[in-house]
């Protein structure tokens, strides 16, 4: 199935978007493909935000340095300890999220939007500011905004594969010389024989 | 694209393979989808280590209480600061390697193949199993391992879409009780007016 893969090769970070409203029902596929993301032990820590209010969207570009596309709608991923499943979600959500941003994305590319993943968490700044403009409650951390609109820039399909970053099997025994951080092992753990 | 959405919803963790081995140029196929995925500053973070060895694998299985799927190739992904085109690697790594985790499921799935995203960052007991088993040397961190083969269980296609987890526009202004957690503002940040 080629053109899956051309669709993850097609995903690039647009910033220039046209004025075109995204329907409602198109954003909800995105939610979709979000949500059928993986999750460790199935916990979907995760609520999402949608935003397409003027206003919002101005807030959230005059006080973020990294969010100032003209997108007419930001998805905000938030981890979720308050409707996460289990308490697995508390050490696992920003890959569960991620991966579930990813799924956004590449949704979104399927659809001919374009869009872009602006980082939150874990820079404190940034996870105040959008608390403040979106009136985040406790129990939630937003993890990025995902700006998403009909694209106004075309970039090329690219993978930026480096063969150097690929290792068959494991790495020969003498270049193990890592140190440990930490020697003790903590009482919930079992030490390896 | 209707077919590009139906493989999101396809993938499922598959935990049991047939003895099929997969083709390298398969495995460098997935290996394309993952360093197509999005990094912070594109930074690219990430390293890889393709596991066919049956020995290594018996290991891993052995060692560690998640890892005991009969599959016949592991992926483990690396965090990879010494190979971080930039220090933001450094924040968002686990965010840039989930996205090229998701990137590998995904393409998996369209190929045919199974496949299950097992955690070991942040667990600690699981990273040093891993480091020690695949000799992992400094200035790198196993993320997870993703198990990757020819499917020999079905499972239905699915999104665990939930409405209840979807808020149009902000929260309310009432809503927004949360408690901050350390008032303090460090010295890299600049107070938001």
């Amino acid at each position: 199935m080629s053109d899956f893969l051309d669709v993850i090769f097609q995903r690039r970070s647009i910033r220039k978007f046209t004025e075109q409203p995204v329907p409602r029902e198109t954003l909800e596929t995105l939610l979709k493909a979000a949500m059928a993301g993986p999750t460790a032990m199935n916990a979907q820590p995760w609520e999402f935000v949608v935003i397409t209010d003027p206003q919002t969207l101005a807030a959230l570009r005059a006080n973020l340095i990294f969010a100032k596309s003209n997108a007419p709608v930001a998805i905000c991923v938030l981890g979720s300890e308050r409707m996460a499943k289990n308490k697995t979600g508390t050490r696992f959500w920003v890959q569960d999220c991620s991966a579930a941003t990813e799924n956004i994305l590449l949704a979104a590319t399927a659809l001919g939007l374009g869009s872009v993943w602006v980082g939150v968490h874990p820079v404190t700044i940034f996870t105040r500011t959008v608390e403040r403009i979106l009136n985040l409650p406790d129990g939630v951390t937003p993890l990025n905004l995902i700006y998403i609109g009909y694209p106004a820039e075309i970039k090329e399909a690219r993978s930026q594969y480096d063969e150097k970053r690929i290792h068959w099997e494991a790495f020969p025994p003498c270049e193990s010389k890592r140190k440990w951080r930490k020697p003790a092992i903590s009482k919930n753990e079992v030490e390896i024989k």
